[in-house]
């Protein structure tokens, strides 16, 4: 008997919104996504909004600064220039799709950081999380960027983390509250953890939800990781 | 007999040029300099310079774009906000610095991509790396941020990987050259290794000096920092 293995590499899509965690993606998150692609062998292609952002933070001090910025143009920092619009992403072309955190997926993908549960989600982001849906691909997402998925998949099962603030361990907490109004579940987990939503293929981890270490929120987003490839078929 | 074990954490401080790998820190070198410390259990804390960048390069296009930015401010985006001027940074409060890589370290820490082998460094560079190895503090250097120890401490031990282009694989292969032209000895090495220089305490490997996948890279900064640590006494 002969047994053919087809070695198909899992080719993936990952969603940027800026590069830096006041404005954009938070670049430890995006790194740990594409470093535990990478060390699965997925073939990667990045992605973002060629948009500006809703405002330029100044990282040193909290405040916002001019000019603005372009979502695709910040991004591609982190996609060290292999970059395309979010425009041309089509779920037929990719296995699963990926969001990494940071406020740019409240701020630039959705409008969460100012209208909370009453958000609405950038145009192509819509687009893109029902292809991926609509063609029961997995999409994983991390930190904030679990409240897309909340408001565009009513119903689907996501975590941001705990649901108390435990002593600033948590500082984002009432952010499960929000995901509940959307009509989605919350399910609390612990940052070296992800959930998995078998029905929907939702796979999430809180990452920077959470005051922690960097180490451990790589752990988180390989689990991740882990479970978005495992839903691929 | 009782043995007291003091748990002393390593004391570690990391050297931004920015926020991008083509006029500032490479983003994914950084991050894993402060995963695999954070694992390690080392306390950090980031430093970078409070001046202009050489220039700011849009990295969808490879070309400048107005206006010009600030290391310090850009680089706080990779350190999530907590960073200080690199003024500040004395040896005596540390047990050992680290340099990620990126163009940044060869525009705006040194005058490398400019100038190669004629170089300058940038006088707080200069004050920090002599600093350390004054006081046998280990230094560690990935990519191209080899190139200051090359310059600064005349005849140490640096790898910036290898010394031909291998079709393609190490793009800035001429580089050893450089190394050698200033008076230092290139020790080839790959991604996933580091060198260490016993005598002068210095730390190096190659990262995205090499055209490969990030979890190599990763790995061999984890490699780097391993090296390091161990030198701390």
């Amino acid at each position: 008997m002969h047994t053919t293995v087809i070695n198909m590499k899992p080719n993936v899509a990952v969603v940027l919104s800026g590069c830096g965690v006041y404005d954009g993606s938070e670049v430890h998150e995006s790194s740990a996504v594409l470093v535990h692609l990478s060390r699965a062998g997925a073939a990667v292609a990045i992605f973002a909004p060629d948009t500006n952002q809703l405002h330029t933070i100044n990282h040193t001090k909290g405040e916002t600064m001019e000019p603005n910025r372009n979502v695709l143009v910040e991004s591609a920092r982190i996609a060290r220039g292999k970059i395309s619009p979010l425009s041309n992403l089509k779920a037929a072309d990719f296995d699963a799709v990926v969001f990494p955190g940071g406020f740019g997926a409240a701020k630039n993908l959705s409008t969460f950081a100012m209208d909370g549960a009453k958000m609405t989600v950038h145009t192509d982001v819509v687009r893109v999380v029902k292809d991926f849906h609509g063609h029961g691909k997995p999409i994983g997402l991390c930190c904030i960027s679990p409240v897309i998925a909340a408001k565009v998949i009513p119903g689907c099962e996501v975590t941001v983390g705990q649901e108390q603030e435990d002593g600033g361990r948590w500082p984002y907490a009432g952010t499960a509250g929000a995901i509940k109004a959307m009509g989605a579940t919350h399910v609390p987990k612990n940052v070296t953890e992800s959930h998995t939503d078998m029905k929907h293929k939702i796979v999430t981890t809180p990452a920077f939800m959470c005051e922690t270490k960097f180490h451990e929120v790589f752990d988180g987003i390989g689990k991740m990781i882990n479970g978005v490839l495992k839903l691929v078929k």
